[in-house]
């Protein structure tokens, strides 16, 4: 393996400088999921360029980006074709006083590539979508209950925050819970909602921080499906995080389980700000009955960058590379675990990483060997799932496995002085605990 | 007066061709705020170019567009300094896994221009910024109830949408109304939120669909400051549609009233995809404090896009221009109205032109005169405030008023005769009424 050029020499001036400035006029100097809150401490948190795989952060150092603008990049940061279509696009028109043709175009297009699609509905963020199915399904069914695995997150909107701070209980009433896979649990959650079930929310499979992954039991998929139908609800795929990224149509058409509604985002437009409901014939009217807006939910530069995505979506080639990607990073990183002894659990779909260390409840040994990782190229999340893209090749994925053996051989030199996690992730994991 | 060459042959073609296939794969065809639902018969739903103050309908019509995207539009479509800063961003870097140094000079920037902001925070919806100061205001305080002005429009989430189809009352808990300018209606309702009043939320100015603009009094706004703080609640200030449009900071600066918290969007990035929250002290730490997020909220190019609105901002020029094409319209539209004796009333800043027929509570005369409008050329709405822009020159404004003379022809010509208003908006009429 070539010798590392990089030295680990954390974030650095131009980063630590940004974060200063930030700190004066945005609260906490950053929110939201791309704040380094609970990221290894040499994370940067600010970056400058991006191309393909890679990002360059604000001290001019390079990455081969294992996080993939959590989810968007699908194609590979300024893929040419989607970028040439939104820029062109842009000259004609973007914003204007009504959408333009590419919203047929692109409804279109997601009713053809998705089986159980009969119509589609554009927003922007994925809160946008999720909160759009679950109004639709309690207009379609005049009801009030929502069962949602329990942890799950479909957003940060009131009703499904993760974090409720300024949020009333009001806000989530009627909010219920099973656990992922747990078929009694559902059963008894279906029934103590009774004829109050407005319908059942859920991922294509578990993927939660901090957790490893699960894939869903197929015949826990087609209960959830009968459930719903036995007792006149509706169910809702979450695809805001998964979609397109395990098949080129929906993840559950495999299984057989259709759903009513499927929510879309992420990497619909490849970065392009844009995101989805579809729906089958049973939630039509309702959708078309519920009052959901916004400035820019029309605008056609992303229908433009979405339409380019279906169509190399349909193509299709976007889906062998992207997981053959992932395959490599699992198997070499396996060989590494092996070599070094270090027993590591991977978990979730190869073009969705995510692996933890066992016997490493504290997670000292999966924050240091992400910060040493990072601080030689490669950025990788110890608590959040990760997501390979088309644009990786081969040697972006050795050159991952160059940081990873660098990280391996920094565990064996100090595995007994790891420093510990930073404080937020402890407190984070004490409250998982309570 | 130069003899119009257009012809008034109603909604095109290419443009009813698009309908349908919309119907078939969009709920109801369109949805949202940029729906015809509402609009004169001959108003076009799809839009193929844009520039200026101009825009193309699918069938190639080309009109002076006063609806300015519903506001986004602040300097003129594709205005080349922020098109060039949004492309050129798109080059480097957009959506990646976290914000550029951009995210930090913008909020800087707008520190720099707001004088009661000194921090600002980055979302993608003027929703997203309502619910956020609404999440914020009841972190600050740890209180519940939120006052708003009756029938104002915040945006479409649970809380606050005007049509709350498949939402439950309980998402709507704790939100109380005071009549806009009403003293003693807004001293009772904060007497009955006790101490219990988290915020106060309301517009600069009145601003709601199938009513006049009404400028708010010194008086009222100085109120809702005072009673703010008496009962130490936050005052929001909703800038999402007059943001930038009416002065080049805040809109109550000129009346020595300073907001805890002001929502932005739309003008923020000359249609470019951001919305924003700025806010005081008295706020920050609380506004660090809530989970609020989206897939594409730190995104670059939209960044650098609004970068560029706060430099033309701070410039200044903009403000003058469509100002004055405001006014132009304003005083073609009263002599038209003189001459050909029909009474129109016109409300709001001269940059939000909104006028209605005296005597004509059906409305069908003003939709009438909008239709005949728009099928001469002219994008006017018969019920929701209009835009004027920075890009609108006097012959621009001059063409405008060409096609108000025709239909203020047509409206002598047959003004016994008039069509009704389509039956959405008769069911809206009876709907206020009740």
């Amino acid at each position: 393996m070539a010798s590392l050029s990089r030295t680990t020499i954390g974030a650095g001036d131009a980063d630590r400088a940004l974060r200063d400035r930030a700190a004066q006029v945005i609260p906490g100097g950053m929110y939201g999921h791309m704040a380094t809150t609970l990221a290894p401490p040499r994370a940067p948190q600010f970056y400058a360029r991006a191309e393909g795989c890679r990002l360059w952060d604000a001290d001019g150092r390079d990455y081969v980006d294992l996080l993939s603008a959590y989810g968007p990049n699908l194609l590979g940061y300024g893929e040419p074709r989607v970028l040439a279509a939104a820029r062109a696009q842009m000259e004609v028109c973007d914003t204007t006083s009504g959408p333009s043709g590419l919203m047929v175009e692109l409804a279109e297009a997601m009713v053809a590539r998705i089986a159980d699609a009969q119509w589609a509905m554009f927003c922007k963020n994925g809160s946008d979508a999720t909160g759009m199915a679950v109004m639709i399904a309690r207009a379609a069914t005049g009801r009030r209950r929502i069962l949602t695995a329990r942890n799950s997150y479909h957003g940060a909107q009131p009703w499904c925050t993760p974090r409720p701070v300024g949020v009333l209980p009001e806000e989530r009433a009627h909010i219920a819970h099973f656990d992922y896979n747990d078929l009694e649990g559902l059963e008894a959650a279906v029934a103590d909602a009774g004829e109050d079930l407005a319908a059942i929310i859920l991922t294509p499979h578990r993927h939660e921080t901090f957790e490893d992954q699960v894939d869903v039991d197929a015949a826990f998929a087609r209960r959830v499906r009968a459930l719903a139908d036995r007792s006149g609800a509706l169910l809702i795929l979450d695809e805001v995080r998964t979609g397109f990224r395990l098949a080129a149509g929906g993840a559950w058409e495999g299984l057989g389980v259709a759903p009513d509604l499927t929510c879309w985002g992420k990497v619909l437009g490849n970065g392009q700000p844009i995101s989805a409901v579809t729906g089958g014939a049973r939630a039509r009217e309702a959708a078309g009955s519920v009052f959901v807006t916004g400035s820019f939910w029309f605008s056609a530069a992303p229908m433009a960058a979405a339409l380019e995505v279906m169509a190399q979506v349909a193509e299709g080639g976007y889906l062998a590379r992207l997981q053959s990607a992932g395959r490599r990073l699992r198997e070499g990183l396996a060989e590494q675990a092996g070599r070094h002894d270090f027993p590591l659990t991977q978990s979730g779909p190869a073009a969705m990483p995510l692996f933890r260390f066992e016997d490493d409840a504290d997670l000292r040994r999966i924050y240091r060997f992400c910060d040493v990782a990072i601080a030689n190229g490669a950025l990788l999340s110890p608590y959040h799932n990760m997501f390979t893209n088309a644009a990786m090749t081969p040697a972006d994925i050795d050159r991952v496995l160059e940081a990873t053996e660098a990280a391996f051989r920094d565990l064996r030199a100090r595995n007994a002085d790891l420093p510990p996690v930073p404080a937020p992730v402890a407190a984070r994991l004490a409250a998982m605990a309570r």
